[in-house]
């Protein structure tokens, strides 16, 4: 394998563990385990999941749908508030594959109520403190209009979905398990007042931070996280993971060295990486953190080797340690992206993706 | 056309005289006209070019030069240092085009001299104030190692290059004429010290800004701006251009709308429109201008209806004219990106990519 140009890095052995750990811990809270593809969202990554007994998934786009029932899984929520634009290509996949949509607004529901000709399940999503999208708790008016949407067709109501996105802004675990208490309880809240005349329908939840920190999850049936098969930078601040959890990292090679400002320029830019950005206490925002990458391997880091700024095609590097500032055109390096869902997306559908293990 | 999912669409007559204008302004300064091509990525867009009579072009990646030589350019400036790992590509490259190189650093040069057959140009990259790459201003000894490394192979010395980069953190267009005068007064002292021992060299600048706002290139011998076909919100703001000449959008359909809390979510997230924010006076950091769509145009902006959370494919619009409070899901919007350039790679490569006439 060459590193000639950014090349997005899985580690087999690392993200087999990752995806064990989650399954048991899903399994232990006698919880369905519906892992989101979005962050991988490679077909050979998918089969990692397949050999620890995952057979159903979570997609965020209708193509991404398309692609994993292509490579024959055939259970697949878009956790995607439907587009009414793409009620037929939903429709046809709903010929093949058992698939849940979801919906927030009575016209996602009605457009897909006009299209699907096959038994199609349906999540009501629910906005439990995230504010992105979503149906706010209590709002039953809301909920009945979706369903009369949804009735005289051939959509099943499956029960609430919730996303507490807002668990990625916490300052601390501490944080995490609080939203994850209260986002769970409000979704649990909404199951209950609808389980007599829906008596099959199951509340799901899952972002990465709750599902890697909470080990309580007796409000929810069903849990759906995707970045921690991977992890990132952001997971490792908020407390998610160690770094040796970390299981991908973009490969760059440095161009240039410049020891009179401290920095180096490395081929790595927005369109490699995306221009996701953290804050790190006592640091500039940072767009990633450089550290060795050796015999196809990467290691600790070396210090606060962080990428500062991002253009389309540049990084540049912060040397502090004295691994880094000894780097020299020509060497490649690791750099742990700030989101490793976003520098997937860039490089594993350009063929930039490797597996080590 | 469909626009069911994100689509970029350009514009082609407001490019065309966004091109035109570029193209007067470089012949009425008598200077060489050398667009970059990354900002559009596309070879139909490129033929837009070559009807104004552009035949030398700019790239920022070995890749986009073996695919515009695909294409028929024949004369190509990689304005990216020189990457030594992808010497032989380059080396293949110009085995059949016109080829010029970028060299900050000895080792560069010295890896594409070793590689090289035929007669290959380079550009030393002057760091005029940016701080992102290239040699400072004076520092000859850097300078001499490149000119050394380069020597006894079929190398060439073109002349001096420099991107201001620091214009896109101008304060208004007094600003940016400043920081282009200042730098290419520095570039062009670079030259003046070669002109000597090499007769035919230039020197070679042209951010957006300063090429938009600048009437006068006295120290320069070539442009090489890229984002002014397309301009966007981002230069807009800095003042490059008026709305009228912002000659791409990205289409989204709205998905659902939130009144409560005077938001409504698109599909339109960081995989179609990037991370790329901006902070606008007043206004939280935005990610994009949301427009109405009609008859496969985009309208001028009803209110400060911006988006203002991106997340994987969510887009946070919020809706603050009357317009954007009545949209509906299933609506299509216009998205003028922060940055068309980041919003082209992503969908271009998709090919979600269309030109309205």
């Amino acid at each position: 394998m060459n590193y000639f140009t950014p090349t997005f890095v899985a580690d087999e052995l690392k993200a087999g563990n990752n995806i064990l750990r989650m399954a048991e811990k899903a399994k232990a809270n006698g919880l369905l385990f519906r892992p989101h593809f979005k962050t991988h969202q490679s077909v050979e990554a998918g089969e990692w999941f397949r050999s620890e007994g995952v057979t159903a998934i979570t997609v965020s786009s209708v193509e991404m749908a398309q692609r994993f029932a292509g490579a024959g899984w055939n259970d697949i929520t878009i956790a995607f508030p439907h587009n009414p634009h793409e009620s037929e290509a939903v429709a046809a996949l709903a010929d093949n594959i058992n698939l849940n949509l979801l919906f927030d607004n009575p016209v996602q529901a009605a457009a897909a109520a006009s299209a699907v000709r096959n038994t199609t399940g349906f999540f009501i999503k629910a906005d439990t403190g995230y504010h992105r999208a979503g149906i706010l708790p209590g709002d039953d008016a809301a909920i009945s209009c979706i369903l009369d949407a949804a009735k005289e067709s051939p959509l099943r109501f499956k029960g609430f979905l919730t996303h507490a996105g807002h668990t990625y802004r916490a300052k601390d675990p501490e944080q995490v398990l609080k939203i994850h208490l209260n986002s769970t309880q409000a979704l649990a809240g909404m199951k209950a007042r609808y389980l007599d005349a829906f008596p099959e329908i199951i509340a799901s939840a899952g972002d990465t931070p709750s599902c890697s920190i909470a080990n309580e999850f007796q409000d929810v049936d069903e849990i759906r996280p995707g970045n921690f098969v991977y992890y990132d930078l952001m997971q490792w601040m908020l407390g998610s993971c160690t770094f040796h959890r970390i299981a991908a990292a973009v490969i760059c090679p440095v161009i240039s060295v410049y020891p009179h400002r401290n920095e180096a320029l490395i081929l790595g830019g927005a369109v490699h990486l995306s221009k996701e950005s953290l804050q790190i206490k006592g640091e500039e925002t940072v767009f990633g953190l450089a550290v060795p990458f050796i015999n196809g391997k990467w290691e600790n880091a070396q210090g606060h080797d962080y990428l500062t700024s991002l253009s389309q095609e540049h990084g540049i590097l912060q040397t502090n340690s004295p691994w880094a500032k000894n780097l020299k055109p020509g060497d490649c390096i690791a750099v742990i992206p700030v989101h490793s869902c976003l520098a997937a997306d860039l490089l594993v559908a350009k063929n930039k993706f490797y597996i080590v293990r």
